[in-house]
């Protein structure tokens, strides 16, 4: 893969990936303009996109019907530099005519076999999850991974 | 901090960061229709932009004439799942009035201390990188973090 950001002015630059771009900026309040995400902003939404795409990909496999889907991060840091997740909270809504157990199942095979940016950054950071159908809690654990690695 | 995604059509979410919006989407070749970069790109433009704006700043106030900046990234990936990055090889592109030695200085700050991002990923993957000044090579080296966990 393959990737380019050309700085803009201020904190601001353009992203470049297989043509499509993008925009990300530090926050005004570390001299940046707001114009885009920062980039831990973006790390963030590819942990929740990443495990998102999963649980489409899977539940549509498994014929279950999604009407909507939203997912939500909460993300705790370290103080000192480095500074990196520590903590992250990744909630999952999902409404529609789906199973629970169909989409426990669609969850946990994200986050224990498919999921490349969540395993990526569950090397640091405790990764854990609650997931919501039609706004009942069905389940809630953490990331654990089989490791490829090991 | 808090990040939110919503599902909108195929694998195309929209993702929102303190009110700012972004879209993500998978490839064509996975199901998507190319409406933004993809969860594992916006990670890559993450690692970029992190230091790209460590480099920045840290130049800035070594007053330093930044006329132009770009990074380039080249990735490789493991094959099976979860598929995580193995290899990076971060290219700074940085022209101006701009002294060699304060923009090592700037990178390999950068990389041993500050940028969050790339410590993260660092977990799993070697970065390599090499730095440009005016279009000659001053630097090439890999990230060295001093480690916030020992």
């Amino acid at each position: 893969m393959n990737a380019r950001i050309d700085w803009k002015n201020g904190m601001a630059f353009e992203c470049e990936n297989r043509g499509i771009k993008s925009t990300i900026d530090a926050s005004v309040d570390h001299g940046g303009k707001n114009l885009g995400p920062t980039p831990k902003e973006i790390v963030i939404n590819g942990m929740l996109g990443c495990t998102a795409m999963d649980v489409v990909s899977i539940l549509s496999k498994m014929r279950q019907k999604i009407e909507s889907f939203h997912m939500e991060a909460e993300i705790q840091k370290n103080q000192s530099p480095p500074v990196y997740f520590t903590h992250a909270h990744l909630k999952y809504f999902l409404y529609g005519e789906i199973a629970s157990d169909k989409a426990i199942k669609a969850v946990e095979s994200s986050l224990t076999k498919y999921c490349g940016v969540n395993y990526m950054i569950s090397k640091v950071c405790k990764i854990e999850y609650s997931l919501h159908v039609n706004d009942k809690l069905v389940q809630q654990g953490e990331t654990a991974f089989i490791d490829p690695m090991s």
